[in-house]
């Protein structure tokens, strides 16, 4: 029985605990004499504390302790990039949801009712809505230092000459919403505190075990080494769990009440209080000639970061360094500004502003095409990267280019040359979008993954990694490549649970960079370990390592009887003082971008290229779009698990979906209108379309065994591709999301 | 101070103690109360052995100990591949050189008075002096199982159809003649053997420790754990250390004897008792259209290993498998043979049978060029490998394909165009050879190679890797990586002396793989020491990664002044029972040929390309060759070293002229008729051109930082360079090599 499990469909290491409800997520923890937390937030946006009052609360019977910012003089603030969240408001609050107090009490129920009876005098201020209100001179501040958080300047030739060879020159502005990631599980956590070792232990969900600890270390003035992040099964992430939400209240309580307290958010809490994706104004001014060259391409990206920064100045940025797509032009300029608002905090989720940029840009890529009488196919092919293009940020794509592939097989796989063909039925629209993605951070952010194999007694694999599954499946991915290294089976491997107390940093499961750097990391650490193998059973066998074969567990000498398990290994080499430890890194170097230009030789270490091609029929007297079908091709290097792909790529579609025609958190004066499932709509499995997804395979990205990570790129086309097709059906062009069926029939009657 | 040195001509590591005079080599180590060793040698190449006579020798004063096979009837064979050399010969003679007896002596004079007294009766059998007379059906045996060891196939498409689209066929034989590596240190050690633990210890310089290990183990019969080989500096090696020379007579001897034990081979011994380059026959037959295009390839390469296989059946298939060149030929018949004869044996010697192959390559493309009245420049670029090519293996190269801008850049270098132009001068001519190198064994032999660093309590590092440093610079490199990652200065290290008792594998220093394995492990170790400095950095610290700084032993906080040496991160990880020690490996896979095809989808890593150009003048009096002045461009991804990669390009140049012009191991009858260096003759500094040196880097090749290796490459297209401007010079083409003033002189009169 061969085992190398590289490129099979392989059964998820965690789905058979899933399936069968053995898989324990946070709420699902219960430790004895547990207190219940609850924060009391504020229902003002923008309002001055005057006071509070918490007497009548801490007289229910029930509630053990509640704690404002006055009882905690000390407390710092907390962050992902900027230190600008209060862990509880002091002196004003800077969004709806804000966390005044904090309660303990014996159960939910009581710390609910306690909730109601703490009383707080405001002040009211101006609320920001909008950013370009938040920009003006007079704006009144959110925070110190001005409104706009940080802007980023992009640069490449000459943009007055290439708006001087166009033959024609068009301007658009396109809008996204503010979108809820979603995960169906909210917010939760356990914690405890030991005073006699002064280490807090956090049971809650996060993307990113290391960053988490160290955030909460931040607020709560203490080493790092005093926080252990432990890590459930967690329920959905989508950016959502970059920021810390209950860990910090949950560690201050469990250490001022001293006892094991719990927290979880419900779903209200969840949509008001922890961060959205940036809706984002995105005006691109483009040259074009009539031959089909794009000569200049001119952008502005205005982020609403909301009241807090979180992921704000990297997600807006981002937006800008996406926002040419993925398209040789020569001529660039380009700005993007993160702006302060008094809605609830924007943050990251999937896509990380290359989604909202690429409803822009692939927008505007069909109207050039319309407009100079192109085929969208053509054009995009006409202009598609391929080995050898520079990005705007001037780096260099020497490998793994599989763009054109991707929007040929996707334009052989759809109906597409036959919707163009049957223009009898003027509902019916076929639209096509292709993006890129920058795999990793990138940009010089020192990033890096570590993961550490051992080989224990009886033979079996133990693995640590830090590395978040957030259900994408990272920790499958690191069984396939031990397993395939080793030649081993999966069955045999057991994955430690995760936490910073035994693990060492593995990074974020964002950035779509696990594939790229947890998997790079535990192929170097099961290469190390094989090399191990290897030397312990030549010395143990007397034979030289081709003459050795590896399976299954055991070494042998080809041809021969003579081998060892792996346990018979482990348990030699640990006599001998080296026990089957293994552990490998991946710390790659990327470059800064230049201040200026947004130059950067290495700006990335892979891209991704996704192409969908979407078939909708529209409504045009309810405005209903009905999306039928939608192909994707995706370029991931190389299908390390082909059926996660697929799984990625049509959860991606569902979400993508979801922002072209229905998801919207509706915020008004600071205060959200819908912050429910009721009333935010998002795609049932009624809305969805067929979806084909095809992988391409290009050569020579930098992942294990070839591959690119597919997590975020998954969902960047869908969006333009369905409004491309409405537009392709009906005529109408919608330039801001989400294209509710109200929108299109606005549109349609403006245009009779 | 920045130390990152990746790229930057740094000094070597060893290059203190060389020019010092500091460094020992294995003749240098003097050990107490030692015994030196003699080798009693056949001077008959193929002889029955009828009866040793020693006991003259034993009465010899000062003589310890005297034995023969008789003495020893346990031994085991030994060898590289095939187990077929004899510690002792027992029964026959097979080449000149073979050794009979083993004398211990109190010195060096009396064991070679001894060796004149040993009186062997020989029956002297038919000595096969050449290998098509080997392969014929009525040649005596030399070994049991017939006299052609292997042979390999090579199929590409249809050979006859391409011939049968050729409007040219040319067939032509190109012979190569028996070369000598000649490293100034002649082989030589130290052994001693414990009793008490059994374990024997050689000081003996080897290419490849753990494989001197093994094959000393099994010829005499002990685990490789009771063998320890330790590597004094070497004193060059080019192929000759890859086969065990003093190593198994020293142990062998040490325990007879209970002494210390010394040998030093003298040149003649070195010359007739260790491997030689094989002498091929290589026959090819071309199909090419007058447009330029090749449209068949069908080629013989008959390798003469002579008495035993070494590395024999690799080098014969590795110089079938590159017997095509850089060249797009789909059409490709090849069928290649490995064959015994009395003569000295053949092994490794730089370039592995690549460098046989591109002679006939090389000197048959200019001779098409020539018949269809092609540029021989612009032929090669027409047929040139680019990205996208199938190598004759089936192999797509899909990145680091450098050859056009090596023949490019050559070109424009040298003075190619100008010679060509100034046709006055018959005798002054130029001539270009490009040829393609896979790194590594590849052919999915199971290669790698690991290395581990460790911090020590001051801060030092120190560094274990049993990579062979024979003067080409793989310490350097090492260093040069662990700076580069570590951002650490290059005096800071402590390489730890290469040996078997405390390191593990990294395979031959050979087949131009120490860059992409050492390299690879090196950069996979470093990476995970940063990670482990930052991990407790971040303990210690309080910072998150991004915001700390790694610099000159040191990690700080970013604009701060808090920080840690790496010598207190060393103390305090320690005191945690987590040393800073971090081992990296590198374990890559590539694909087993097919065997009748020779179908390998990953047959190498990667390969490297060099193209040279040779301006000669013939002096048509007195058949004398003045080589004025070659260009070389060496594409080799990227220089780590760049004035290493000169280095290597000079040396390996020179090797490559001496093939060309001068060295010849003469054989007759098995009897090497000048063993001695004022009959074989090597260039000499007077010799030399001058030689530029261009360093092309193509994209994304897989060593560290997109290296490929130089070792062998470097000196590969010398010969057919200098063997086309020849013919360029005075119209005669030299198919024998080396072209000696004799056979040019012939040739030009033959010619008149």
């Amino acid at each position: 029985m061969g085992t190398r499990a590289v490129g099979k469909k392989v059964a998820k290491v965690d789905v058979i605990d899933k399936v069968l409800g053995k898989a324990i997520f946070a709420p699902d923890y219960y430790l004895d004499d547990m207190l219940y937390i609850k924060a009391f937030r504020a229902p003002h946006p923008h309002a001055l504390i005057k006071e509070v009052d918490i007497s009548k609360a801490e007289e229910l019977a029930g509630v053990e302790l509640i704690v404002t910012a006055k009882e905690l003089a000390e407390l710092n603030n907390f962050g992902l990039i900027i230190k600008d969240q209060e862990i509880l408001a002091r002196e004003k609050t800077r969004s709806m949801g804000d966390a005044i107090a904090l309660i303990a009490a014996t159960s939910e129920e009581v710390a609910r009712r306690a909730e109601r009876l703490i009383e707080v005098a405001y002040e009211e201020l101006e609320v920001i809505e909008e950013p370009l209100r938040a920009m003006e001179d007079d704006a009144p501040l959110i925070h110190q230092g001005g409104n706009i958080l940080c802007s980023h300047n992009l640069k490449k030739g000459d943009i007055k000459q290439g708006f001087a060879e166009a033959d024609l020159i068009l301007t658009n502005e396109f809008r996204t919403q503010r979108i809820e990631q979603l995960p169906l599980q909210t917010e939760a956590g356990v914690a405890e505190y030991d005073p006699e070792t002064e280490v807090y232990t956090i049971w809650a969900a996060t993307q990113w075990l290391h960053d988490t600890q160290i955030d909460v270390a931040h607020a709560l003035g203490v080493s790092p080494s005093k926080i252990n992040i432990v890590q459930p099964i967690i329920g959905g992430a989508f950016g959502k769990r970059e920021d810390v939400s209950v860990q910090i209240h949950l560690a201050l309580m469990a250490k001022l009440t001293g006892k094991k307290v719990k927290q979880v958010y419900t779903r209200a809490e969840s949509m008001i209080a922890q961060s959205k994706r940036h809706p984002m104004i995105i005006r691109i001014k483009s040259g074009v000639t009539y031959a089909g060259k794009i000569t200049a391409w001119e952008v502005e990206v205005i982020g609403d970061t909301g009241a807090y920064a979180s992921s704000g100045p990297a997600v807006v940025h981002q937006a800008l360094y996406h926002s040419t797509g993925p398209y040789n032009i020569d001529n660039i300029a380009g700005k993007s500004y993160t702006v302060y608002t008094n809605n609830t905090y924007s943050g990251a989720m999937r896509g990380f502003g290359a989604t909202q940029a690429a409803f822009a840009y692939e927008s505007q890529i069909d109207i050039l095409a319309k407009e100079i009488g192109m085929d969208p196919v053509e054009f995009r092919l006409k202009n598609g990267y391929q080995r050898g293009s520079i990005t705007p940020n001037g780096q260099e794509l020497t490998s793994s280019v599989g763009l054109k592939e991707t929007i040929e097989q996707a334009v052989e796989a759809s109906n597409y040359q036959q919707i163009k063909v049957e223009r009898g039925n003027k509902k019916r629209g076929v639209g096509i979008a292709s993006i890129m993605f920058g795999n990793g951070y990138g940009e010089g952010y020192p990033d890096h993954s570590t993961c550490q194999i051992k080989v224990e007694d009886d033979g079996t694999l133990t693995i640590k990694t830090a590395a978040a599954d957030v259900g994408q499946g990272v920790l499958t991915l690191v069984a396939q490549i031990i397993s395939e290294v080793l030649n081993y089976p999966i069955e045999g491997m057991n994955f430690l649970q995760g936490n910073t107390a035994t693990m060492k940093n593995a990074g974020s499961t964002s950035a779509t960079r696990q594939t790229l750097f947890t998997g790079n990391a535990t192929k170097n650490a099961a290469e190390n370990m094989l090399a191990q193998i290897h030397h312990h059973a030549f010395l143990e066998l007397g034979a030289h390592y081709p003459s050795l074969e590896i399976k299954d567990g055991k070494i042998i000498v080809k041809g021969e009887d003579r081998g060892l398990t792996f346990g018979k290994l482990a348990r030699l080499a640990k006599a001998k003082g080296q026990p089957l430890i293994a552990e490998g890194s991946y710390f790659p170097k990327t470059d800064v971008p230049d201040k200026e230009t947004g130059f950067s030789a290495k700006n990335y270490l892979a891209y991704t290229f996704n192409t969908q091609i979407a078939e909708v029929v529209v409504d045009t007297e309810t405005g209903q779009v009905e999306v039928e079908r939608i192909v994707a091709a995706v370029d991931i290097g190389k299908a390390i698990h082909p059926q996660n792909i697929e799984g990625q790529s049509e959860g991606g579609t569902a979400m993508g979906l979801g922002m072209a025609l229905m998801e919207d958190q509706i915020i008004e004066k600071g205060i959200t209108k819908n912050p429910n499932l009721s009333n935010y709509l998002v795609p049932t499995s009624l809305d969805m379309p067929e979806i084909e997804t095809i992988i391409v395979e290009s050569k020579d990205a930098v992942g294990p065994y070839g591959a690119k990570g597919i997590g975020e790129p998954a969902m960047i086309p869908t969006a333009p591709a369905i409004i491309n097709a409405i537009e392709d059906a009906i005529g109408v062009r919608i330039k801001e999301l989400p294209a509710t069926p109200e929108k299109i029939l606005k549109a349609v009657k403006s245009k009779e």
